[in-house]
């Protein structure tokens, strides 16, 4: 049993609030445990310079945390003049992550932005970002859609993720806390999408290492914390939706 | 009438939500209108260098948006790398009127961080930022005198500020919102205290001018608008602290 | 009595000095007391991007400091790599100020850069800058006017500043020089129009408060001091760019 | 087959120069396939302000580019005055990686800089520099240790690291050079250490999925590349450092 | 004959002006037909990280132009947030230059910081900067030798600086304009001491190349014009200072 | 004898290496002693905004070094965010000086970039690269005119440069390492052509002076090492390169 009373395969409580925010396409505020994150997705009529003319979307992201979302107020990045390290393979993880499940050429010419503030943070920060934006991305896509502006909807799947690490003794859990991150050996994030398939792994032992075996226990157990995070997933995001979404990834098994 | 409804010398409706998050000495998500701010207080147990050795404490300010608080999305100054001209105006403005209610020397060497964080924006977000950030920094006060680390408690009086305006009928406005904001012809700031002291007035025609008796007219709307935030504010900061700022504001007058 | 044996209302000696560099449309070394600032007025032959198409001009303003303007040397902004607050402050005031009396339509599609560079400083540079750079705004206007580049004379108005603030005596005085000012519990910056309208009013308690009647002091301060510097400014400009601004006003004022 | 006639499980050839430069502690020149890589250890006899005084040393690495080690030149970071987010995400993935290996508090209150300098790029820079850097830091590591610096050889394991990813046929091939990595769908970095453990695993699908039958090709194929890398590793440093890691890590299996 | 009238070993009028500000331990408006540059010497009470405890002083110099001193505005280097090239060129110069003529080890560990503001350029700003600094320099220098903080007059020798260049007519020209500079084939800064000796020599030919000749003409036309110079830094810094140098220099051939 | 054992007159042992990249149109690794420098030539079929429109080409250079080219490890520029005022000089030097033999209109619009990236540093860096870069360059402008994309060969005439310097003897030697560059009293860098003209004399005495006589021993030192240097390049450039240099100087000066 984990400090916070956890079973080692069991997710922290989830809850999910559509329509958060008034003027973005998409907003949500995701709570996993006490990580909170508000994700917005805003459609923007351009492509970036490198995407132009090929009649294709583009998915990016963005991710910051307030000063205070954590136990030591950080610094700003704004006032230090630059993003951090992290900040940088975080956002470029959760855009990456996104496209994975978007079919850009239906998407047209168009760039959705998926913002990520984490107003509270305990660990998972980046993996409730992803799995937060994917449902203000799909309702942005609904926006788009229902208004007649793509000839199909757009996202191929869903997508979620989690964090899943090796405790202290040297066996697997997932979806872990900040206390829990900071002591744990091996530390791996596991991007998923509906069908079963990986599209991120990242897995790092700071300071140490671990072993094929230990690989298999860490990806079981992702895999079943994500298939739990689908669910509240498509609660959030109603039926209508859902049901676009698993129309679209039959029609692409369809044709593979 | 206003194109919302509202009286002349109407606030918008005003919702304070203390102890929104977990791990800041003091925090508020105050929502006046549409426009939604959360601040936080964080102490910090040092002052800035030209500070030191004088036997008081420091309040700072900073300010920020999210990208998607307002209609159109913002590059975040992070990813601009520096901080916009607008943005260091206001984070000076609310450290600067935050300070004319607090008894530094009281506060000891210390560093209150206020971090004003506008998660939604319908204009007024500077002024709801100091009405916030005041109750949050109330709050954090409190823990520190509760603790024994103060010898009294530190908070001189209220704090509260409104925006004002000439709208196109030619007469003052109180709290406008973003659209009244926007085709005023005079847009004015105002920052009072508990006993009926201005701290701040910033009054801008931007190309436009306005008269002696029209700044009287704006005065008195914003003198009448405070005195409700001041209710706001007690019921929010609940009997215990707002007794410790009354017994603060008696003792400082029985001195002058 | 004042500390340097003037009245409450006496403003400094003034000295303008026209034509002061070879190169700018307009230029004047303005002198107060011992505050010395160089204004330049250049034209620019196109607006900013937010403002084309729209048939209007543009006004805007730029404020330094030699770094051995002041008691202490300070660092260069250059060197610092990023402008402070309080530069970004004063040139967003400056800038806003001198457009709410210029008829942006009549200038057409120009840009008027005003840079306001502090060669010495004792108190008061803001309003010193402004002061100066209406005049030599007004000259570079003249000659676009009369080499018939501008249907008519688009200046509509007089527009002067100048510092009030509550001494230690808690009495207003106006034109505070560095020492009067560094300990002045209020300071106000009045920037007013030749038809006697306010543009800004910037009034700050740092670390205190001011009543409503020491307010109405404070205004009636600057107003006698504006009031002088106009006799300046109409001294400096000669009797044909006077005339200019008076027609131009009194075709306003007919219009109104 | 692959297009350059490789087999899928083929290294391209490799060429390790050791103490290719003068002043370094360590130095190397690894050249896979035409990538070329200049790696150095510097040794700094201080920690950066968040380790000191905890008797542990430090291993940072930093990874730039020739501005021509590509096909099309590339702007100088610090031309642009800021690290793209690529080379951020490579130097900290190969600072971590080296520290696995590193006993950290046998190298003391020192730091190792591990300088990768790509001259030439032809795919996997990250993945020959961290190979390379390995060799450069036992080097350096040596010289303390033949100093009498150290009480004992602190490196603990060998490390290398190779690409994997599943080519157009949908089968994994390993050491991917510049076109094969362009077209591939899936790409993933493995980090190995001596005795067969995983430090680093980072698996991405760019706009694809990868399922665990292809993990487990991916997986055994960087398995069977890695083993070749530290042959080559070893035979560049020679069998009294080879031997010195070898003692090292045979101690540490027997504490275990 | 030269456009503007000048013999080709004619230096262009010049007019010094010290004591110009108020607050600088020296400061001169050195003016060279329409050049003019502002020349102030601080006096700060450390030296750099990189000078401590040697016992030894430091000269450093930062040059800047208004951003209307030239015919085209300029964008101010803190506005674009870094220094241009040609900028950091200029003020190594100046302070390398100046050096040269300063017993540092008499100073003992202080700084003389030179700040050369050009507030009007026509050609030759480096070079009047160098003149002017100087006479800045000496000044404060003086300064601190009269208050007893130092045991003898730090100053060397009499420094002065021109350009001299290769007109149209494959001729050596003193003190070269904007005009005649821009058009020059060959454009060299030469800094000499009171004693005929070089400190600096850049020559450069831009898109052309000079022979051996040509330089010998270029040096004794700079000798001719720099010598001229010395005659107005004597007469600007007058007796009591120029007495001072002159023995120190004595004091230094007797020792040579 | 020089503490190296070389004659005052004497270079330090000279390799170039071309074709020494793969990507790049020319490269060569420049060895003088232990000063090592990789010289890029990169053609970009455009030219920077201030030059379109003119029919004309450009030369531009960037300069680098290697953290580990040192004795101590130095920061990267890019880490800092900002070049130094060193590398801007350098970099301006080395394009300034190769403009000076390249005839820009046969270049037509196109950019030539020369990146000199120093592997390892012994003094003498920017004098390598010019060396070096001339080189480099003369293969691209080869590649382009064999490829029929040039009307003519666009290359005037040779180009090297070395360093000159008086040493403690207080007399000249040319080719200093970085030992006798760190005690020199004067230190020139001289920059000349194939028929023997100057093209850039950079003397300084850093905090020492140098008289005529001195000069023209640097300088007859500079001559006689620069043609040992032109024997260099005309062997790694080989007969055909060597020959379309010489017809076009032969050219050039039967126009003159």
């Amino acid at each position: 049993m984990r400090a916070d009373g956890r079973e080692p395969e069991q997710l922290r409580p989830i809850h999910i609030e559509t329509d958060y925010l008034k003027h973005p396409e998409g907003s949500v505020l995701i709570t996993v445990g006490d990580t909170k994150v508000i994700c917005t997705a805003s459609i923007d009529e351009r492509v970036p310079p490198f995407m132009r003319g090929q009649g294709k979307g583009w998915i990016t992201a963005e991710y910051s945390m307030l000063p205070r979302a954590t136990e030591q107020r950080n610094i700003r990045e704004a006032a230090k003049g630059k993003i951090t390290g992290r900040t940088m393979e975080i956002q470029r993880l959760i855009g990456r992550a996104l496209r994975a499940v978007v079919d850009l050429e239906a998407l047209g010419e168009r760039t959705v932005w998926l913002d990520c503030d984490v107003i509270q943070a305990d660990g998972g920060t980046r993996t409730a970002s992803i799995t937060g934006a994917f449902i203000a991305m799909a309702q942005a896509m609904d926006k788009l859609y229902s208004n007649k502006k793509l000839p199909q909807y757009p996202v191929n799947d869903f997508l979620a993720a989690t964090s899943v690490g090796i405790l202290d003794n040297k066996h697997a859990a997932v979806d872990l806390n900040y206390i829990e991150d900071s002591s744990a050996q091996v530390d791996m994030n596991v991007v998923m999408t509906g069908n079963g398939e990986f599209v991120e792994l990242q897995g790092t032992g700071e300071e140490a290492t671990f072993s094929y075996t230990q690989l298999q226990e860490l990806l079981s157990a992702a895999q079943g914390g994500i298939s739990k995070l689908f669910e509240h997933q498509k609660a959030a995001l109603g039926e209508k939706i859902t049901t676009s979404i698993n129309n679209k990834r039959e029609k692409l098994e369809g044709k593979a």
